[in-house]
């Protein structure tokens, strides 16, 4: 059994199993983790952290691979968080293309994880987030996290990196028109992957003009970031060259101007996402509310005053006195 | 200005608009909704819930029409609730072909109203449950409500209904292959539907052998439902009347059973909903704790670090008193 200064140590000195090992303790919520974070914290910073996005068969896999093989060519060492979509219900990771992507943990510049998304509201986020501080500590010049941008948590995912990366292709389908609007706003920089597909020069044109209305201003600065929209073949590499120079474009802009606010603002989510994760468990867990909750319904009395009652008892005496 | 009785009495007198409004209260909280329900609250139950979920393109709205036009035709009259996708940024809701659902709002037996699914964690479930109470103390036999299956916020949805009706269809995607294992387990009765389509057969098979070793057990019981699978060309309306079947024996199986038991543990999930949706308010609005997370993390602490001052201002004298 180790110990959070034991981990801690191993990172300050490199060892990637005692960075593994502390993913894991993000994954699990481990009481270990607030510990050995604590002691990284300082190191917590210097790395690039690029979210990636996407709806399912959009290639963000391979795009990822893609711009770990990039990265690796200019030098830089690059940290990779796959989040895999799971049943909520099943808890399982559907891995897929996933092993393809293994084959780079030979280089000892990569390191690649996988992290399931449960059906949790903000565990997954919060553990994602855990995950990224660690290889952040661990020194990567960039780290990666990938997700399948089909709902509120993995936008909540990638929304906390520097840079978020959204991966669209030509006619993926229905579900992506519903996506599209919401998946635009998060995005610092745009990708039509397949550029090669039929549908690509409308799709790159559509996007355009979309982000040309939504560039996003950043607060304390007068200067606008204009969303650019590249096209990309990752099967080939092509694109991707072009689409690191936008993260590095990106990075500049924020660099130049409030990329520490940014992240504190970012950084107060992580707080909320521990709180509620915390209270949960307190408020509905096995030492929770649950049960009276079933007693109050028993006597007809409705969601609503069950609820009133049970915030009473909660708020009581607690955030009154704040 | 309408208060809470007077809608309640409009409920109670059959007024559709009266309903309208009370739907509209629950879509955004409104503080009257908590005594309107109390007033109606003893007329609700009667209703049998259907939720209908499956992935974008799958054809739930023509199968919930298909659906609302059979129970006409045996002369049930039906509440739709309609919880159409958005984005969790924008907040305006994508109709699409809910437009030709409305061709039906001329029969009086049958009420459709649309709502958009927001970007909240229990917003939207809350106030879909809020709804369907409401159209269940104003009478109707069946009330149906429709989502896209996409997210653990629409499960949460068509869960809380008596009996889960997931439609999928033969070739939308790879994005199924990703939600069919949570899918599943949510499912009381399949439906593949565009039945006429290249691959359904073999669909058919595979959910058939998915769920005969899944089938349900239900607590407090020995019998186990076993999940039918359903071929369906809603749009030719084949298939509905086998659906609708389904739907009354599976019925008839819970209130040969636990239904009362059922229907109290999903309404626990609705105190649950009410509680973390105003604790929510409480914590993270603009009178909560954010501005004490930020003032926390320019002193340099760690996220838990500041999370734990929080949860013990929180929690301090209220939880520890229970």
């Amino acid at each position: 059994m180790q110990d959070a200064a034991e981990i801690a140590e191993g990172i300050r000195e490199g060892r990637r199993n005692a960075l593994a090992r502390m993913i894991s303790w993000a994954e699990n919520a481990d009481p270990r983790f607030p510990a050995a974070l604590a002691s990284i914290y300082p190191r917590v910073g210097g790395s690039w952290r690029i979210g990636v996005t996407g709806p399912p068969g959009a290639g963000k896999s391979t795009l990822t691979n893609a711009l770990a093989v990039e990265l690796r060519r200019r030098e830089k060492t690059v940290g990779i968080l796959a989040i895999d979509p799971t049943s909520p219900f099943s808890g399982g990771a559907l891995l897929g293309d996933r092993i393809r992507m293994e084959d780079r943990t030979s280089d000892p510049g990569v390191f690649i994880r996988s992290m399931a998304s449960r059906g949790s509201h903000g565990g997954l986020a919060r553990a994602a987030v855990d995950a990224c501080d660690a290889m952040d500590a661990f020194g990567f010049d960039a780290v990666v996290v990938e997700t399948v941008g089909v709902g509120q948590a993995e936008y909540d995912v990638v929304g906390a990196a520097d840079t978020v990366v959204v991966v669209l292709c030509p006619g993926a389908g229905d579900g992506i028109q519903a996506m599209k609007a919401g998946i635009l706003e998060v995005a610092d920089v745009l990708v039509v992957n397949k550029a090669d597909v039929d549908g690509a020069d409308r799709l790159m044109l559509d996007l355009s003009e979309a982000v040309h209305t939504r560039s996003i201003r950043r607060e304390g600065r007068e200067a606008e970031w204009e969303v650019p929209v590249i096209a990309a073949t990752a099967t080939k590499g092509e694109g991707v060259e072009k689409l690191l120079e936008h993260v590095e474009a990106h990075r500049r802009f924020l660099e130049g101007g409030d990329l520490s606010e940014m992240r504190r603002r970012k950084r107060v989510q992580q707080v909320r996402r521990v709180v509620d994760e915390r209270l949960d468990e307190e408020l509905w867990g096995p030492r929770g509310y649950a049960e009276r909750a079933d007693s109050g319904l028993r006597k007809s009395a409705t969601p609503y005053d069950v609820a009133e009652e049970i915030l009473a008892a909660i708020l009581g005496n607690g955030m009154e006195t704040q």
